[in-house]
């Protein structure tokens, strides 16, 4: 596994350790070569950002000889400007009559010598592209190339986790600004306009998502915005994301009480979900899987009486991409090490009432874990 | 083909006739299920707007027997809040420790009695999802759902046309407002940032694109924004579009002349493409090849002597995707019919001085063309 660096100096060191690293893995694994397409997987291995378009663009790693980056002409002035400019990778700038599948197939015969039998392509490549890739190389086989990103990919180098500490500073300052815009009368719609605002305005260049799931609507757990009105005594579910901009992303979600303390019963049942949360926390550490991560925060709410109604997995990783591997469900017993980051992020939804979840991003560390988000973890009580 | 029908009228008439024309074509064409994941195809389909992303939502068409609506439990009650939930879909709902592709695998079983050999996925669905139900599926063979969607897609109903032409109009009005914003001293970013500002509040839902090129950097067709500060006398290519509640998109370009009138032999540049442009929008009727769309463009400014800095085809379909079918360029050999709406936009880029491009999305006719951008074609002058 290459040593990872500082993600912003594309073009140097690191992204050709990226490079080499990817290729490594690719032969260890059978693969004849990686071919990734606009979006994270991109970005990683050679710092180029593209919008993903029917016209193909794509990074081709093949287990012998030099990669390929496969663009557009009218796009080549965008690489030379892009951190990818400084790799001096070889560049096929592809004309609109060509089919640059066969330039790329072409390109894989000539380093291959002909026994390109195993692309793999990034998972989130498109379909069009990676079929148009398969039907012109004779006999190729398609695979995920998702073994070789997600081993590069899934433990960050400190200078990642300290993009990612940024990014849930970032969104912890919006979460602490909640109460200018969550009142009593707003429309989750209304709230939601300004929390996007605030994403933008607090350091991110975009905004992932923005949940606000008042009353009834917390407990759908992806249920986004709705002109529904907020009233006195409404739980709201709050869970934003957006991207700083070396790509790393945020994510963390926050439960709101407005307008009112909540009831006995409220407040009890929040704290199951509290405590699970807080004991999925305190469960990582190098060694333990990521399954029994999602069990501690399970059983608690289980041996509570409420674990039909904790209705997803407890987490997720995190980086250039908002869900990316390791997950934190049952049946992944993939072992944490230092540098994996993902979030723990229990809910309990009852159905017509309300829901809660809590929601912070973790890293897995030498010793432990370290939490990057750092608002306060307690059903936040809002004027109203 | 079945009759378009209002595109809001999800749940309704139209949808299931898509979806009995899908299954049409598909059976027409040897497919035995078309299988279509969160994007346009879906939308189209059936109305459900849902983001991508690694947990599988699919739209599963089979040749024979029911569709069904695959999507993870906890966000089945957003199916039901969406149009898509007055369609009565069979609805298969996974738990996050399901395996999805499995459940698929065993609703194909079931209607097609385990002849699914050729399953055609939306061009756009990612890797992760086609290679995933191509495993599940004992002996299945990949191919794209493109001619069976395309089919559908290409001519637009009355209502879609009508959507575009909102979409249209509201891109019209931004650049009727570019002297609030684009002005000497300022930076094509702050430029940039006012203009997706702006497509917001003139009634888009989002920002596709927001390309500010000025001076050298109009020389780059896909350039987007940069920190290049705009100074008297630059040419500045203008290319921006967004999306309408709808779902349907706006995109048009046009060229402005910042402090200071263009001198002559700009003027006459500029007026070959001009020339290019409208001698290409007035080339379309029913009948005519797309690739002689191109071809009327390219003939003028190749006339002119300008041929070779012409980089890119002259358009691209437009609906509820910026990009799709037909595309107009040399080689594609698609007769025009009533309701196919595409952009006419040629583009003249000098490398190191400047670039110019006149963009209109058009409708072919009857008999013959509507533009559905009205805004002026010249080049415009802002007095910085």
């Amino acid at each position: 596994m290459p040593t990872h660096s500082d993600p912003e100096q594309h073009g140097g060191t690191a992204t050709v350790q990226r490079l080499a690293g990817a290729r490594a893995v690719a032969d260890e694994l059978g693969l004849d070569a990686v071919v990734v397409t606009p979006g994270s997987d991109l970005r990683y291995l050679c710092g180029y950002v593209a919008h993903a378009m029917e016209r193909l663009t794509a990074l081709v790693v093949p287990r012998r000889g030099e990669p390929l980056l496969v663009v557009p002409r009218l796009e080549a002035p965008m690489v030379a400007a892009s951190p990818a400019g400084a790799l001096e990778l070889e560049l096929l700038a592809w004309d609109e009559t060509d089919d640059p599948f066969a330039l790329v197939a072409a390109a894989l015969q000539e380093r291959l010598g002909g026994h390109a039998g195993v692309l793999a392509v990034g998972a989130r490549t498109w379909a069009e592209h990676a079929l148009g890739l398969q039907r012109a190389v004779p006999g190729a086989r398609l695979e995920l190339a998702t073994p070789v990103l997600d081993r590069l990919r899934i433990v960050k180098s400190a200078d990642e986790v300290a993009e990612l500490a940024a990014a849930a500073a970032a969104i912890d300052r919006v979460h602490a600004r909640m109460g200018e815009w969550l009142r009593v009368g707003r429309t989750e719609a209304e709230v939601g306009a300004d929390i996007a605002a605030a994403i933008v305005a607090e350091g991110h260049v975009a905004v992932d998502f923005v949940i606000v799931g008042s009353g009834p609507n917390g407990a759908s757990p992806h249920h986004e915005l709705s002109d529904r009105v907020v009233v006195a005594g409404d739980l709201v579910v709050v869970d934003i994301g957006g991207e700083l901009p070396s790509g790393y992303r945020s994510d963390c979600t926050r439960t709101y009480a407005v307008g009112g303390a909540p009831d006995a019963e409220t407040a009890e049942w929040y704290a199951v979900l509290q405590r699970a949360q807080a004991t999925a926390c305190a469960a990582v550490r190098p060694g333990v899987t990521a399954e029994q991560v999602d069990a501690a925060a399970r059983d608690v709410i289980t041996a509570a009486g409420w674990g039909e109604a904790f209705l997803h997995r407890t987490g997720h990783g995190i980086g250039l991409d908002t869900h990316e591997a390791p997950y934190v469900v049952a049946g992944n017993a993939v072992e944490l090490v230092p540098g994996m980051a993902f979030s723990v992020e229990p809910g309990i939804y009852l159905a017509g009432r309300h829901g809660a979840r809590i929601e912070d991003i973790v890293v897995c560390t030498e010793d432990g874990v370290r939490l990057l988000n750092e608002g306060p973890r307690d059903l936040v009580e809002l004027p109203g």
